[in-house]
Order: C-alpha cells, then structure tokens, then sequence
C-alpha cells in the first residue's frame, strides 16, 4: 500500500497551476499569488520629502540660536514655489517636498516661532537630516512586487501607491463537493433510523475555502448509478477539482470507481497507508482532479488536509506547498497502538502539543479542540512528556 | 507618554462584546464566535454500529473455522430487520446498525464466503469489537458546542450533525476606513506633483477583513472640517469602528481632533510611545471606536495590529484576545538605534527569524516579506545570531 509521502508525491504531479486571470483588491483575493513582476510607475517619494515637522533650512549657514526669516508654508499635497536661499527657512510637514536651497530639516520641537514669519532654530543640523531622498523606496520602471508574491494587506499597500488596482494573479481553484451515501441527508433534516445527517458537506466546503479554493457544494448523491454519474458529471463541468465524500470504503467501492471511469476518470490510487483514512481515492480527467474521501467525518478532514490541500496550493500559483510537519514537543504524556501511520487530533499550547481524546474516526467533537494533529508512526507509541514529536498544523480560520 | 501596553488596555477597557445575532455555515462566517451553548438533538452514533465492513455474529458461538447462515444484509442507511440467532450472521458495512442478537463484527478481509448466504469465519472475535456504541460520542440534551467556541470547518461538520444549520453567534465588527490628506489621490489616478496614492484605504480594509471584522471604505477626506467631519459622520453611523488614516502627526493634529469633539467623539489618548506610529489616536462615542492612525504605511500597518485588531477580537466575542507576542531566536545578527520602542519588519524562517531592511515608516516594501516583526527596546540593540527577541507575529493570509 501506497505510503503518505508516495501518495501526495503522485497527487502534486498531477496538480497543474491554473492559467492566470486578473483579479482586484479585494479582501476575497486575499492569498492569491501574483503571475507577473509588477512594475512601478512612480518614484517614491517623487521629490526628496522631509520624514518630520518642522523647517526646510540650509545646514550650512544655521549657527546655534541662528533666528531665519520663513519664506513660504508647504502643506501636504503642495509644492514649493521658493528657493530657500541664505538667512531663510520653509515651513513644512511630514511628507512635504524639500524646497530648492534647503538641504536639511529641524524638528519643529527644536525650534521656536517669535512671529509668523520667523524662526530660531535651537539646533545645529546636519546636512541631510530628515530628508527622504527622492526614490530611496523605488524606482520608476523597476520591478517592486515579484511574480509569485502573495497578496497580503501590505501587498495591496505597494500595488495600490504603484497604481495598479487589478493584478494578473493565479485564481482560486474551484472545488465541487459531492457527499455520497444513502444514509445521508441535509443537516436540517431529521434523520430517521439508520441515517445521519451529512456533515461532511459543510465542513469539506469550509476547509477548501480556509485552503484558498472557491467551493461548490452540488449535494448527496444516492448509491444508484445514474445519480452518482449526473453528480460526478457536474462537478466535473463546473470545478477544477471534485471531491467526493464516502462511498469509497471496501463495501461499497465498486460503485464509484465504476462511474468514475464511465465519466473519464483515470484512478491512480485508490488506498493509502494511514489512519484514519485508508480508503482513499486518487483520480484525473485531463487537468481535472478527483479525490474520493472516505465518509467518516475525521477521515475525510485528514484525507483533505494531506492531499487536497497540497494540490489547491499548487494550482493557485504557490511555490512552495504548506509544510507538511513540524517537531513539538509533548507537554502531556501520550500512548497508542495503531497498524498504521496514525494523525491522531491534538492541540497545540505555548511551544507544546498534546493529543485530544479521541474516539475514532466518526468523532468529531474531538476536534472541536484540535488545531493539528499528532503524527504517530504504526505499532506501538508510549510517549512521555517532553518528548519531540511530528505534529501536522491545521488552519482552524483567518483570522 | 502612554506605552502601548497601557495604551492597549484602554481601548480593549472600551470594546465590547456585539450583541449576539444567528449566522449560517457559510465560509464567511469562518472564525466568528458561538454565543450560545448548543446541545445535540441526537445521540452519536443513534445505535450500536459497525466499524468495519464484515459480519455481526455471536461472539461466544464462534469456533475457529466456524461457518454460519448470513440471514440479512444491511447496507449503509438501512436498518436490520432480523435477530441474529445461533449460527447465523448478518452481512453489513461501516457505518450499519448491529443487529439485535449480535456482540461483534468480523472484518471482511477475515472471512471466506463460500456461498452468498454462508460465511466462513477465521478468527475468533472477542465481544464488543469493532462496534462503537450508541452515544459514545454524544447524548440527546448533552452540550457539545460550548459558547465561545470558534466557527472552524470541523465546528461546521458538528453543528451540521446536531441539525443546526444557523447558531447565534458574535457578528464580525463592521469597520469604516477613512483616508485623510489633500495629498491623497485613489490608486487608479496619476498622481500630480506633490500628491501620491492612497495605499492605506486598501491595506487596511484587508487588514480588517483578516482580522475578523467587515470592513467598509469611506474615501479620501480632505483637509476641510466640512469634508472630514462628513465623512466622520458616516463612519460613525455605519460601522461600530472607524479608523482614519492621517492627519493625526503634530504638522495637522488639530482638525482631526477637532472634527471627531463636533462629532461627539470623546478622545482617551493622542500619543503612544512607540516607532512608527506615535501619534495614535483612540476615542469613543458611546460604544463605537475610533482609531486615528499615522499617514505612513507601516505606521498604520502597526497601529492597526497593536489597537484595532485586539479591539476586533473582544467585539466579536473572542474569550482570549490574540497573544502579542512571542519569544523566537534571530537566525541573523541585528542592530538598530531607536528613541522608542520599535517595531522592525522581520520574517520567520523555520524556528528562527530575522529583521528585514527597511527604510522606515514610508517604506511597505519591506512588508512584502514581513509576516512579524521584532520588538525592539529603545536605545541601541546590537543582537548576535541565536539570540532571544520578542516578536509580534502578523497575519499574511487566511490559508
């Protein structure tokens, strides 16, 4: 049976990046990766600026005490229109451009004001001082922002004072989610004996969209053929990737495989040596990317943080996929027994970790807690505490 | 003047929890707060069930190499309509109901089936296993949302399978975001001599949005009490927080104080002892917040992640308001000489971090890489690598 590592390696050489469109600066754009460098248009800051309140002076003829005559008062947004020559001074604040002549700026805390258009300066400056020389930040023509840049809060900053409101940017991957069992039904419905309600749908949608891919719920698709296949069918038309949820364990594994084949999917995988999770369904058409998660809640959470994940990522333009695990260390003894590679729900404390408890596969509460999980080789583990140990983060929300 | 821990308890003394309202499961509702408990409507799972496709038998009357009568088969959403009496066995999967009569499971992969309705069994099965019993996970009235619990993609998955659709929960904060300064032009128009673009309407609004809250641009006030103390006006009537960008230096700190005293705006401090961003302003009307930020970029950036994102998160119902800062070791040697404490663009790489050039608060170039920056003490720090820092981490993205 496949290995984790092997698997993914599999998925991520199927997982091709989108073709890039452009996008605007919106906070649904958020994460998205820019396709081209970006060129500024400016230089900044335009003219040497002065970094403080205060006075434009020639450093050179300001002795201690020197009282200077104020030629002219810059604002924000204003040019100068004089030359600041010999004996005089301009008024000026932060971010004001530094009138010709003047080659220094005094805090206005140093300096005091005996009438409107007189000042003594009450220290001596050095030439330069308080002065932003002109494209000290940039250049006009040179490439500020890198293609493969992220875009964050300070990246739409820098587009924005570049004048560049739309960006050519990898898009979000879409993502249709398919659940799949007769058991299932919508979680404002009431199950009667022998179903439950599908959970997997909003929790699956939820975590392609914190993965930064736009999902598409289609709904529950019944274990007959031809429902399957019109659900399989449409999210293949509609999405970059399908996933669907359950249906793939060994009792009912035929069914789906089947149709999937009947629409064109070509399966690579179809189990992976891990728990929870084992039966685990890997499968292209063209650029299409199909992933059968087994139905259980856990199993499925994992299944989607280990490949589906990885993959969003590389279709969105990302050069490096997420790491996959870091070392903590244990801040509470932990023991288990598993036949396989195990990811066991845990939350991280401080510097630490320790592993939640956990009834299998179906539960679910355990997470409630859980922002990564602990991953735990197969057989026997009986850890103390202190002890270093692979952990695989989970992005719990955005904020 | 206030030092930003003190100046942090002010605002986080004025921000109070929104009233709760009902939210759906909706991927834009990742990260908002659970108000109230929510008990589960059923029990998990609702009967004794099956953890394995295979058989349910009587323990006790299998021999090895015993061979039984499967008298049903239970597929997934089905109920069992027969006993499983001595001799006999029912077909079903994971996931299926025990049937009456029957005390364990026997996994597929251990059996022979030599006829559709007869089984050969190969181990001896100990009583009880592979079947999870009804509400080990959860009882009907038990909570298992507990308020103050975060909205995640598992959160979504229980509240699903307890058929809560909608939860009350702490709303996201709305944020008005105005741009203050004659200099300011938006960021699709050339700017003229002495003007440049407005980076800070787009920055914060991202800013706000990954921080929990709905953010909502105003525009660029001028410097005219009329325009200012209209857009004020509007903040203050759509948003529970506005943030204005500029004019709060010394140079023009009198028409934005002014304004917001005509608008009713009590202010608490106008200072903060920290680099960049030491004009800061924080006022109340009633119970919304207002934040002057400094013009400059990362000033802004700065003061929104030391004021207003803290405030964000105790609005929205947060019960623990973002750690501020952590302990992380330079990966590089780092020196600087600042008046006051100081935060310094950095970015961590692996467990380590490292100070980015920076030029100063005009410069968002820096930011481009930043994801944290290092707390300086004031005076000159001259750090070897490997040594201790304080670090403030900052939010790039949501995945």
């Amino acid at each position: 049976m496949l290995e984790v590592s092997a698997a993914r390696e599999i998925v991520l050489r199927h997982a091709k990046r989108l073709k890039a469109d452009f996008t605007a600066l919106m906070s649904s754009s958020l994460g998205q990766v820019i396709a081209a460098d970006v060129a500024s248009d400016v230089d900044s800051p335009p003219f040497d600026k002065s970094l403080m309140d205060g006075y434009a002076v020639r450093a050179a003829d300001v002795s201690p005490t020197a009282e200077l005559t104020v030629v002219e008062e810059i604002p924000a947004g204003k040019m100068p229109t004089k030359t600041v020559g010999p004996g005089e001074a301009v008024r000026l604040f932060t971010g004001a451009p530094i009138p010709p002549g003047a080659d220094a700026v005094v805090m206005r805390e140093k300096t005091d004001s005996p009438s409107a258009d007189r000042v003594v300066i009450r220290e001596v400056p050095t030439a330069g001082q308080f002065i932003l020389r002109q494209a000290t930040e940039m250049k006009v023509g040179e490439t500020v922002i890198p293609a493969g840049t992220v875009l964050t809060p300070a990246t739409f900053g820098l587009l924005a004072s570049v004048g560049k409101t739309t960006v050519p940017a990898y898009p979000q991957p879409k993502v249709a989610v398919v659940a799949t069992g007769d058991e299932l039904v919508e979680p404002n419905r009431r199950p009667k004996p022998g179903q439950i309600r599908n959970s997997n749908g909003p929790m699956l949608t939820a975590q392609v969209a914190l993965a930064g891919g736009l999902p598409r719920y289609i709904g529950i698709a019944t274990d007959r053929e031809d429902v399957l296949r019109s659900y399989i069918a449409e999210g293949l038309e509609i999405a970059n990737v399908l996933i669907l949820a359950g249906g793939v364990s060994a009792g009912d594994f035929d069914l789906v495989p089947k149709v999937l084949k009947d629409c064109g999917v070509t399966a690579h995988f179809h189990h992976v040596k891990m728990k929870p999770g084992k039966p685990l369904l890997f499968g292209t058409k063209g650029d299409k990317l199909v992933f059968g998660l087994p139905g259980n809640p856990v199993s499925s959470f994992v299944g989607f943080e280990l490949f589906v994940k990885p993959a969003l990522r590389v279709m969105g333009g990302h050069i490096d996929p997420p790491t996959a695990t870091q070392k903590l260390t244990l801040s509470e003894p932990f023991a288990a027994n598993n036949n396989r590679p195990t990811y066991h729900p845990a939350k991280r404390d401080g510097d630490g970790v320790r592993g939640l408890k956990w009834f299998g596969s179906p539960d679910l509460r355990a997470m409630l807690d859980a922002d990564a999980f602990l991953v735990l080789p197969p057989g026997e583990v009986n850890y103390a505490a202190g002890a270093v140990v692979e952990v695989l983060p989970i992005n719990r929300t955005a904020s």
